[in-house]
């Protein structure tokens, strides 16, 4: 009756045919970037030219915590991971987080931690992978930034779960660094979103990962 | 304490901010373009190239039908489009409505406008835009399709909801066939997403909503 255009899984008999869930917050969600790709939609369409098969949700959404990650990831990725696909799951989030409101934190880093683990293992069988929060200038905020960063990188060896460190890095890039400067003072335009993709898709973590 | 580098709207004053969610299915999402853009980020870097600040937040979901996307829309759409911010939808559905499983239609003619009724009519804070579903050359399903692209019209004529019809227009294109051809039959690669991004770009309907 018609050509069965997708089969269950939608996806071409031995195919491969990966889908990434990218939760997250505003650098996820690629703002600033006038090419709309952002460092998340950078990276798929890399693996995609590289020829995996590679599906890509981005659900980074701006101003989120990790406190807003983890009241809506589950129904999200449900959605788009059925049991029956090749899905994974990327987590970056913490520049929200470590914003200072009302003279603290929005969400402390004791609390961020305790989100990210309970998001991890819950996404156990989607094989997350986390990349640290990007590098932010003001003094202040920096140090938290690094100071969850490398909390972490510590929950994530503890859970088993990959972890990808870019805020020194970042912090050493004169392209992200001016891109931001020159943008909003946050968020980078498609120069540093691609610094930002080059270093993820550089990272052994990812390439074993991404496979 | 910090930059304060985002305004609780997270918009710098002044300054444009539109947030658009795409809502739909497989071809929203973008399945098949190399790119990672779709027809729905290629229309958002056009508006970001030619100065507009557009956040690009794509909420396709493969193999999703009205019904699907009617479950889930408003959960998502909130939590990206607070009442404070220039939050827009863009809804395009209709293959998966219109597939065969089981010798009939996953979705009938009268549920999918039903659907899309409900949704259009509870969107209304967002000024909803429809664009028809895409061509699809299989005869009996190209028959649904163009029965429910015509439906979608009059539905959104009725509601004073921009609609944009491509069906006709990317049965005529040998760039759009072709390229499904060459692809699964059903999804174009990054040139069939082209030619479907600058059909809509190109559409009045567009350009004054888009405005």
């Amino acid at each position: 009756m018609n050509l069965a255009p997708e089969s269950p899984t939608g996806v071409a008999a031995g195919a491969r045919d990966l889908r990434i869930c990218f939760l997250g917050d505003s650098f996820v969600q690629g703002t600033g970037d006038p090419e709309c790709l952002g460092w998340a939609g950078r990276l798929c369409a890399r693996a995609a030219r590289a020829g995996s098969g590679v599906t890509y949700y981005n659900l980074g959404v701006r101003r989120d915590t990790s406190a807003d990650i983890r009241r809506r990831w589950h129904d999200e990725v449900l959605r788009r991971l059925p049991p029956e696909v090749d899905g994974r799951i990327v987590l970056s989030f913490g520049t929200n987080d470590t914003t200072a409101q009302t003279g603290r934190a929005r969400v402390g880093l004791e609390e961020s931690l305790a989100h990210a683990r309970a998001i991890l293992k819950e996404a156990a069988p989607w094989r997350p992978l986390v990349v640290g929060p990007p590098y932010l200038r003001e003094p202040d905020q920096s140090l938290r930034l690094r100071t969850l960063s490398g909390g972490l990188g510590h929950l994530c060896r503890a859970l088993g779960v990959p972890f990808i460190e870019v805020f020194e890095a970042l912090g050493r890039s004169p392209q992200w660094c001016s891109d931001v400067a020159a943008h909003d003072g946050m968020h980078p335009r498609a120069e540093g979103y691609e610094v930002l993709a080059q270093l993820v898709a550089d990272a052994p973590a990812w390439q074993a990962w991404i496979g």
